[in-house]
């Protein structure tokens, strides 16, 4: 039988809030089993940015990463963010070892093809290192991945986090029986916006084609549960969508997502 | 018999000249068996500093580093200057994992006593995990360490990257028969200041104290050596110190140092 792996996402509103997050990482601490953390970088550089007068360049919307924007988020992201989430893991008795995809030659990616749009240093990932990260997991060391990776000539690359988190969940599926935590600031995928408890518990295939034709599922929701889905399609065992309390032991009010 | 490992410490004249620091990489990458890489910031850290309006803090000529210092430092040291370090080891083959020392949890410390002065977040080493980092070494990473420790609660320090490179080499000494190198940007301990090849090749308890009496050895020199032999007395097998050259296939031109 396989051995259980968690791989827990967290997004921009709890890295920002000091308090949410040492909530967060005292429960993360406390699961069980094989587990690996992914983080962005929230708004932290976005203010250093500010601060060291490198503006965030958008295109038709879209954050373009140019040389200075990179090394503002290696700083952010592999320095301050990551580096804290350790040292405060650590405080907890996890043993954490923070990591870029560069490190241990974990997740490597392209440059995203020019055409239509250079988004500059963004890379698409072609391939998680299982190898490097199992002897990890095997040493008893809980990775904590931060949203960079390198391409294997020198450069790094600003990659989304949700994206490390699924592709690393889809790789480690062959050698684990993986589930994917999506950890955000609602309760889970809602049924009604404006009821925060209105969480629908349960969604597989056949039930997300009908919470889309009701339009009850919509916007930023669908790119999200498509990810999931990929994800299923791809061996990953379930994923599960909630906020911080979804790590609560005994736990209920969170979505979970099956095939 | 002990498996060797090499300790290497970069100064701050090779981190802050790409083409400098390309060729040292290249050069450490293919050294043989197990290694370790150290390194500072530079003046890196300064330069940010500055366009974000954080100024090093001096008492009494010494650095104080205060909370903004801290996040300062933890941005350049373990995100900038680090994992473009890694990377480019990737790129040239070697399996490097960038560290921190509260990653995992190799490198702890205390803050330094308030007394005779309060130095902010600098940490003074009181331990260093060798579990931790053999098991990195046997599953054959190459452990690229950062300037910054942890105490375990939560808490980053400022930790001078020498004696990070030294505490690391006497700790592992116990298991490993371990060389430290110091690299910077001299060719070696020189009997003429002025005369850059006036390489002393091999300097012992005996003759360090004759170079002392005859004041060849003075000033900056003299707490790096003292450091060395601090390491010598605590097991550390050998010191050498010298310039990237001293990392050539053929090298000959630098000192080693013994007890």
């Amino acid at each position: 039988m396989k051995q259980k792996l968690s791989i827990i996402k967290i997004g921009g509103n709890i890295i920002e809030d000091q308090d949410f997050l040492s909530q967060f990482l005292k429960l993360f601490a406390q699961l069980e089993g094989n587990k690996i953390l992914v983080h962005g970088g929230g708004k932290r550089a976005t203010e250093f940015g500010k601060r060291l007068g490198i503006e965030s360049k958008m295109v038709e919307g879209r954050r373009i990463t140019d040389a200075k924007s990179l090394e503002l988020v290696v700083m952010v992201y592999a320095g301050l963010v990551n580096k804290n989430i350790v040292a405060e893991l650590q405080s907890n008795n996890s043993n954490a070892i923070g990591l870029s995809g560069a490190d241990a030659n974990t997740v490597i990616a392209v440059k995203r093809p020019v055409n239509p749009m250079d988004f500059g240093f963004v890379g698409d990932i072609v391939n998680v290192n299982t190898n490097s990260i199992s002897k990890l997991l095997s040493a008893e060391f809980v990775p904590v991945f931060c949203a960079l990776t390198h391409d294997r000539n020198g450069q790094l690359f600003n990659t989304n986090a949700d994206t490390i988190a699924s592709e690393v969940a889809i790789a480690m599926s062959q050698a684990y029986d993986t589930t994917l935590y999506y950890c955000f600031e609602k309760k889970g995928v809602l049924r009604s916006i404006t009821d925060e408890d209105s969480v629908i518990r349960k969604i597989d295939q056949k039930s997300y084609e009908k919470l889309k034709q009701q339009k009850i599922v919509a916007d930023g929701m669908l790119p999200k549960l498509d990810n999931c889905f990929h994800a299923l399609n791809k061996d990953v065992q379930q994923v599960c969508i909630g906020d911080i309390s979804m790590f609560e032991p005994e736990a209920e009010l969170f979505t979970t997502i099956t095939l």
